[in-house]
């Protein structure tokens, strides 16, 4: 007899309070991966990760790489049933209270309004800990299905060393299919399946003429500006105003959305006033919703991240900077190749200026997923019995190495199920998470498993 | 009977301890104008220049100002006698330790291998000292001129506030001229009587897109990215190459230099090699002497002193930022008006960005001296006697707001007789200032005073 939705929710009010207290601990640790000096914090959230899978009944297993480590655990249901991984990380962008935009304190756990407020609350810890409540309730619940959570510690720079957990972990890991849990939804009462993941090419930009800072009036006209000749780069990679990037042989690597693949991405009722509001944005390129969404899902993007170089306090020091430097990223589409980007991205900085560093930060392969899995179609009925509404099959704007190094290595079916939402403030200030997805969640998963049964 | 280097020396080296605690109590004050956070430090160097003044038996007064007060001190040397006017100023540029490159805290006096280490020792503390002691060993060998002595604590800010304190003090001013001390020397051996000084344009540009950071999986190619809009704005501004300024109407406001001062550049004895090696440019635009003297002395600049936004830690974080800033100036040569550089700059970046906030931080009008004045034979007579070299006549590339002003309010001889040297450090990190200057620079003040009487 399938699972009904009130014996779940009778379930999960139960544990409410311990759900909560595990939640606090995993998200009070500042696990940012991007940041050297947070190195002891990862060590910490590992250590909380093995205790609460521990508690859930996982038999856990911490697998080292040359970075941080992946935490494995392994919840047995029934000898010999089917087994399925699901896959979510606990490292989390960076976030500084008072900068960045942050009000609150981003590693002080707090509820309100419905909602769970830290940095990672929704990228990705608390899809990490509906997984494992659900996983705990399946087998409360008697769910023949064997549930193993990959816990990965550098998804937020590229999962450099994926790979190698994979190469160490293959023997233990017995799934024979892997839900990705990591992506966002249209609106709160859009769920989405995806149907692949941009790619991800990242790169620093590093530009020094002079040793130190010298006076603009003394030197300024014959010495270099390296912020004016940084500034020149950036602008001969990219039209600010459309975004069409200019990098000569990139417009060869990708082809342009069909008219039907648009016409689908409009029949999935994306609203660009919510997307607008949900990412706070006063002003965009376009608001055409064919050129919105074909723009986030389906074209490649040329994005400077973050610019520094000279004075940044109270008024104007009158210097001219010996450096200056530039965070950019290349978001690729299904077809395109981080490495070749590179290369073609590199050698065109050089010709603009030969003395520009071009070092490369991450590089992450596109993914197109396959929906014609039974894997994929369990999930839509997943969120449907879960939360009600259909899901719509999108294209995720984000990129998640770790798949495509799954994809490569361990060659199961793969399916996506996430359970975040616009408003979260993914990367952004103020990141939450609101308990309805936690409490659809845990549902969705639950049923999930058991289609899988 | 002339006043001779023995006995001024006899002076310096009997009152060297007393010099050098004075020194040390100016220079350990953080008085950065451009900071309000320092503003309790500015008030803190009015005292201390005060008992340093009335110390060298100076008649103080403090006059404030909307803005920051500005400290006159007259010393009396003989009733009815000529009197002159040293113009010196006790703001500084902002430092911090580890940052801006300073290696040394910039607000610990240090003194090592003949030079006093603080941000401000040369520019413009140690002058101001130099000329304080000067006065008084004046007085005690019976110079008959009497000496005023104009500190202002917003020189660094463009002087926004001089003219009102020249409205106040000018009743009390008994200056028949004034020596501004606060330029610099083409190097060591080469001391400089300035011809001019260029003008100053300071701009806050600051574009705002969106409220807080947003996941650049989610929204980027849609979302505007003000880094990538500010960085076309610059480009656009000016050739990063050639240093070329590319605003509508900017090259009507200007004349290159003629043939003729271009040769007196070449025949002052500018060094490119030295130059370079003093302000620690590791390349430059051009290294040919006649381009380098005319861009640094004689030509309008567009600079960029400082460019903010985004993500500026370790890694990349993967966002559009909400807004970006960039700090940045125009030098300008005698003829052009700040006011009317800024109008077409601001109807230019508004014409190619019309939400770039255009804000005027600074506007100084460039100065040409005249050099025929007795004052400034005086003052290249005084520097030999000090020094043992004849000084060329040069421009100086920087700006000095309270020249304009005096000349407007006070319509007083004005002559420059600066100390600093190009390896000073003015405006960078580990700023210094050589004893071998204070010395030198007493004796050709104490030798500018006889020759004024």
């Amino acid at each position: 007899m399938p699972i009904t939705t009130a014996e779940v929710e009778e379930r999960i009010a139960r544990g409410r309070s311990e759900f909560i207290a595990g939640f606090r601990r995993v998200l009070e640790g500042p696990s940012i991966s991007a940041i050297p000096d947070h190195k002891k914090d990862i060590e910490e959230t590992v250590r909380i990760a093995v205790e609460l899978l521990r508690a859930a009944g996982a038999e856990v297993t911490v697998f080292e790489t040359r970075g941080n480590p992946v935490v494995f655990g392994h919840v047995e249901n029934k000898k010999g049933a089917p087994t399925v991984a699901v896959y979510n990380h606990l490292d989390v962008q960076p976030a500084l209270k008072g900068r960045d935009g942050w009000l609150r304190d981003p590693f002080k756990f707090a509820e309100e309004n419905g909602r769970f407020y830290a940095r990672g609350a929704s990228d990705d810890k608390g899809p990490a800990m509906t997984a494992l409540w659900a996983a705990r309730i399946a087998r409360e619940l008697g769910v023949p299905t064997n549930v193993e959570l990959i816990w990965e510690l550098e998804e937020e720079i590229g999962s450099p060393n994926f790979a190698e957990f994979l190469d160490k972990a293959k023997p233990v890991i017995q799934a024979d299919s892997v839900v990705v849990s990591d992506t966002q939804w249209l609106a709160a009462d859009r769920p989405v399946v995806s149907r692949g993941l941009r790619g991800l090419l990242g790169v620093l930009l590093r530009l020094r003429t002079a040793q130190k800072d010298a006076h603009s009036g003394a030197v300024g006209g014959a010495a270099r500006n390296p912020i004016t000749e940084l500034c020149e780069i950036v602008a001969n990679c990219v039209d600010a105003r459309t975004g069409k990037i200019n990098v000569p042989g990139f417009e060869r690597t990708w082809s342009a959305p069909t008219r039907e693949q648009v016409d689908d991405f409009v029949a999935s009722g994306f609203s660009v006033a919510s997307f607008k509001a949900a990412h706070g944005l006063q002003r965009m390129r376009t608001e055409e919703v064919r050129e919105v969404t074909s723009r986030i899902w389906a074209m490649p993007t040329f994005e400077v991240h973050g610019i520094a170089g000279g004075y940044q306090d109270a008024g104007i020091k009158t210097i001219v900077p010996p450096w200056a430097e530039a965070k950019v990223s290349f978001r690729l589409v299904p077809g395109q190749d981080p490495g070749e980007v590179f290369t073609l991205f590199e050698r065109y900085v050089r010709s603009l200026n030969a003395d520009c560093e071009v070092i490369k930060e991450a590089g992450l392969a596109p993914y197109a997923a396959d929906i014609s899995l039974p894997q994929v179609k369990a999930a839509a009925e997943a969120l449907a019995f879960a939360f009600g509404v259909r899901p719509v099959f999108t294209m995720e704007g984000g990129s998640i190495g770790a798949v495509v190094t799954m994809q490569k290595k361990l060659s199961l079916p793969i399916a996506f199920m996430g359970l975040s939402l616009p408003e979260d403030g993914y990367h952004g200030p103020d990141e939450s998470f609101a308990w309805r997805q936690i409490e659809g969640g845990v549902k969705a998963f639950v049923k999930y498993f058991e289609l899988l049964a």
